[in-house]
C-alpha cells in the first residue's frame, strides 16, 4: 500500500447563512491552492467542476455525519492503489440541507431529528454510569469555549455550565446547548502520494492508519451506552498505524451531542471505561485543549458534508504547528473520530507529522 | 496494486413498477450469494444494511447516469489498495427518481431532461456526418432486438426501422425510441482480491483496466460529434490493461440515446473514426451480438445507479460464458462504457477471463 499524505487544506467559515453550495466548494478549494506550492489544476486527478479541475476520478460519497471522512478514506484508497496520484475531497453542507435528517428517524416518535438517538443515549448514559447534568455542560463549555480560537466556528460565544444547564430543553435529557449547530460550511483537503508529496508542501502530514466500521442501524439496548462502531475503527486505526492510544497528542472527536464525547474518549480508549466525565471535567479545568481543540462539533458546527474534513483539517494544522492558539504544543500525533447514523457507523483516522 | 476480481453477481428486472429502493437492492445482493460459493456475510469488508452485512466500508457513491461504474471502481481501489478484501457493489434506481434529472439541464430551454444535450448531439452528428434517421434508427432496432433474450429487459418487444423512424418525434432530431427507458432495477457485482476469489468461484473475471475522465459540463461546439471523455478514458483503459480495441470481444456501450452509440463504437477505437453507422449497420445485419448484448440502455432500460453494475454483470456472464442466449462465442475480452453528464464524464473498464 502506497503511503498518503494530507499536503494542503482550506475551511471557510461555519455559519447560519444560506450560501449557494458552489460558492462554499469554490472558496475551500481556493485555499487548498493557496496552502500548498507548484499546485496546478492539471495536476489533480480527482474531484471538482468550478475550479477548472478535470479529473480522472470525481464522484460524490454520501455517508451522512461521516460523508467527510468516507471520501477522505476513498481518496486515500485511489492514491494508495495507485490509480491516482493526487486527490481533492471536498466537503460541503448548507443550513436547512433535508438529507440531514434521516427517513428512519421520522418513524421513531415526535422528533424528526436525530435529537431522538441522543436522547436515548443520553437517559441510558445517566442510568448507567450516574451521569449528572453538570458533567454533560462541561463537554459544552469546553468546546464553546475552545471555539472562541477557531475564526471559523460557528459559535464564538462562551457559555458557563450553569447557562448550558438552564438553556432551553429540547426533551426531559437534552438541552439546546448540547446540540451541535446544523450550518453552511465547506473544507478541503488535499491528498497526494509520498512521491509527490514534497513537491506541494515541507510538511506532510502521514494519514498511517484507517478504521472503519458499520453496523446495523437497529441497535439494542445494550448498546446505548457504548459506541461499538467506535471501538472497533479506533483499533483498527491504531493497528494500521502501529499506535497506541496513549502516543495520540490531539483528537477531533464527533461530539454531535454532549454525551457523544463521553463515550468516545473512552471508547477510543483515550482514558478507561466510567472515567469519561472525570476525563473531560479535568481538561476543562486545566485548558488542555487535547480534545477538539477548534470547538468540535457543538462549538464549531456541524456541516454534514464538510465536518470530517474539517477535523482532518484541523489534525494537519495541530501536527504542523500551525494551529496558532489551539496549538497543542510538540504534537506528532493525532486522531480524527468521525461518525454517523445514530453512531452505527464510525470512522477514525490516524495522522502522524 | 492488488489484482481484483469479479466473483458473483446479481440482476433485478428492469421494470416500470415503482419498487422500494431496499426491495430492489435486497434482491440483486440475495443473487450474489447464489452465484457464488462460500460466501456469508461477514466475509464482506464493504456494504448495505438490510442484507444483514456489517462492512468495514460502506458508504453511497454518486455520479449520475455512470454512479454504478464509479462505484465498482471505487471498490475496486478499495481491495487494490489492501483497505478491503471482499466489496460488495451494489446499485438501484426508482422509476421517476427525481435526482435523474440534472439542475442545471432545467435551464436550457424547454426540456427539463437530458434530451435537450441528446437533441443538440443528433443535430450535430447529422450535419457533420450526413448521418441519417435510418442509421439513428438502426441502434434502436438493434438493442431492442437484442434485449429480448435478456429476461431482465425493461423491453421485450422487438421494432423494426420503420417503427422506430415513425415513433413519436420527442425533438426535431429525436424519437422517443431513440431514448433509453427511465426504469427501476438494481445490479449487484461482488469484488475480491486474488487471494480470495477462488474460494467464491471457479471463473473468476479480472478487472484489467481501468480509465475515467471528467471534463468541464460546459461543452463548447466543437465537442459535440465527439466524446472526448471517453477517447481519454479509454486509452487510459487500454493501456492499463496492456490491450488494444482489435482484442475486444464484447462491450457494453452506454446507448442513452441511439446517437451515442453511434459515436461510441468510434471513440472507443471500435471501428474507425466516421464508420459508426456502417459498422452497427453491419453489425445488425449479421446479427451480430457483440455491441450491447444485453440490448443496451434503449432496450434494457436505464435505472442510474443500477446501469454501470448491469452492464459489468453481462460482460462478466460473457466472459464466463454463461450469457446463454446472448452468448458471443469464444469471448475473452469485455468492455465496459458508461458516462453521464451530457457525456462530459466517461468510464471505461477493461475485463478478461
Amino acid at each position: 500500500m502506497k503511503k498518503v499524505a494530507v499536503v494542503g487544506y482550506g475551511n471557510t467559515k461555519f455559519t447560519k447563512d444560506e450560501l449557494p453550495i458552489e460558492s462554499l466548494l469554490l472558496e475551500s478549494t481556493k485555499q487548498v491552492f493557496d496552502t500548498t506550492k507548484n499546485l496546478s489544476q492539471d495536476l489533480i486527478d480527482g474531484l471538482s467542476e468550478l475550479s477548472g479541475i478535470k479529473p480522472k476520478i470525481s464522484h460524490t460519497v454520501e455517508h451522512l455525519c461521516s460523508s467527510g471522512s468516507n471520501a477522505a478514506v476513498s481518496g486515500f484508497s485511489y492514491i494508495a492503489s495507485g490509480l491516482a496520484d493526487t486527490v481533492l475531497v471536498t466537503g460541503a453542507d448548507k443550513i436547512g440541507n433535508p438529507g440531514q435528517i434521516l427517513e428512519w428517524d421520522k418513524s421513531r416518535g415526535e422528533f424528526d431529528h436525530p435529537i431522538y438517538w441522543a436522547s436515548m443515549f443520553t437517559k441510558a448514559h445517566k442510568r448507567q454510569f450516574s451521569t449528572t447534568d453538570e458533567e454533560l455542560a462541561i463537554v459544552s463549555a469546553k468546546n464553546h469555549k475552545q471555539a472562541m480560537d477557531n475564526p471559523n466556528a460557528y459559535s464564538h460565544k462562551p457559555y458557563t455550565i450553569s447557562e448550558i444547564m438552564n438553556s432551553k430543553n429540547v426533551t426531559d435529557d437534552l438541552r439546546i446547548l448540547d446540540c451541535s449547530y446544523s450550518c453552511s460550511g465547506s473544507s478541503s483537503i488535499l491528498l497526494t502520494s509520498e512521491e509527490t508529496a514534497k513537491k506541494f508542501t515541507d510538511e506532510p502530514i502521514w494519514i498511517s492508519g484507517i478504521g472503519q466500521k458499520t453496523n446495523s442501524a437497529s441497535f439494542t439496548k445494550n448498546e446505548l451506552t457504548t459506541l461499538s462502531s467506535s471501538i472497533i475503527a479506533a483499533n483498527d486505526a491504531y493497528k494500521m498505524a502501529k499506535t497506541t492510544p496513549k502516543k495520540i497528542d490531539v483528537a477531533e472527536i464527533h461530539d454531535a451531542f454532549s454525551v457523544c464525547e463521553l463515550m468516545a474518549v473512552e471508547d477510543l480508549s483515550l482514558t478507561e471505561k466510567n472515567t469519561g466525565a472525570s476525563y473531560v471535567r479535568n481538561l476543562f479545568n486545566t485548558e488542555d485543549r487535547k480534545i477538539n481543540p477548534r470547538g468540535g462539533l457543538i462549538g464549531a458546527g456541524h456541516p454534514l458534508g464538510a465536518t470530517g474534513i474539517s477535523q482532518i483539517v484541523e489534525i494537519t494544522q495541530q501536527l504542523q504547528n500551525k494551529a496558532k492558539k489551539r496549538q497543542i504544543s510538540n504534537a506528532k500525533s493525532g486522531l480524527v473520530h468521525n461518525m454517523s447514523a445514530a453512531a452505527t457507523s464510525s470512522t477514525v483516522l490516524v495522522l502522524e507529522s
